[in-house]
């Protein structure tokens, strides 16, 4: 009977629980930075495969089975995000805070709003 | 002068500050989870680019200015794996404990630890 | 001013081209397969955020600016596709004919056509 | 008994394989560009999956059945690229000619020889 999943609180508490997991098992001297780059990847692409053949309005409308598959991968790649940032000790809430500030910045919604033409040129 | 970051206390935090950019761009448009899914691999590829000539040891040793580099492509990793869990209405920290609870079973610490070599065939 | 490019006439050309530019800047250090299949992915990524917020009318319709970049990009990965089987000992038109040999028997033109539906669980 | 490849003699060749496969299976309303795009990333990614826990020495050594199975992802990723470049009009050989003699400028092999150290910044 498989083991009922121990709920995770936060990403703090996401970070301890992958760092325990990989220390039981001696995996530190696989999670290189360049290797969990790598994985990370490679758990993005299998994101994208449910995605590749579907239409913007399919993949806004997943049935059941599918979605919690893309659940899945998404959470793959959430977990190497973050091992990635304990491996180099690195802020993950802060950073996005960083970007978003500079996001504001460099799109002003003001000016932004409305020209979707030019969306893809950003 | 920019304006400073304002801090982002969780995941949950992340969403709705992102949701919000979103919407004050009229973005949402874009945003279909096939696009987002696209989005978010072209950006796991810009962090993926930061290590692809190091070394592991030379990506376990960053720079400061290059690890500043590699905290911002992993903070828009993160990012479009939050907006993309928003659009589909995915609970991260859900799916991640799932994920967690098969992989210790898939996995059982016991058995793994010091069989490196068969690491690279999970 | 530019050099003229010099026609490459075929695969193989192509491949002893990559070599030569390789060996005449002491590079064969950096292109392991590991570091040279990243050195895929990035340009793939490249490749496809040319296309994330397009439509896939949009997609089949790019302005000259916009295809030429892609062109470039799409060069990119060709080039790591040659240079990585160069390393690896690999006949690419070779591993073509058989992969299409086996996606003939395993999707029968007959019994495929027009269950368009089904094409997403490829 | 599965059907002896037919042997491809170059990229036009190939290119009319596929794009005759594609069209018995009434496959051509899939292939946008940027679908192929998508199809293409997630091929490298399985190509990158086979090194990603490797060390540079050991993916130089791939064992038989391994350098199968990654010769089989290189296919696929050659079999989009020219599936992607047939559907946009794109002469591949020139645009890797075209790529190589900026290449050759941009990185003088009298002045890049040797400097290993700055690779990772180019």
């Amino acid at each position: 009977m498989p083991t009922p999943p121990v709920p995770i609180r936060d990403l703090a508490d996401l970070r301890l629980r992958l760092r325990a997991f990989a220390q039981a098992r001696d995996w530190d001297q696989f999670h290189s930075p360049k290797n969990l780059a790598m994985a990370l990847i490679v758990e993005a692409a299998e994101l994208v495969e449910h995605f590749q053949w579907l239409t913007a309005e399919e993949s806004a409308a997943l049935p059941p089975q599918k979605k919690a598959a893309v659940a899945d991968e998404l959470a793959d790649v959430l977990v190497y995000v973050v091992r990635l940032a304990d491996r180099l000790d690195i802020d993950l809430l802060h950073a996005a805070a960083e970007k978003i500030a500079r996001n504001e910045a460099k799109y002003p919604a003001e000016s932004v709003k409305g020209s979707a033409r030019k969306y893809t040129e950003y």
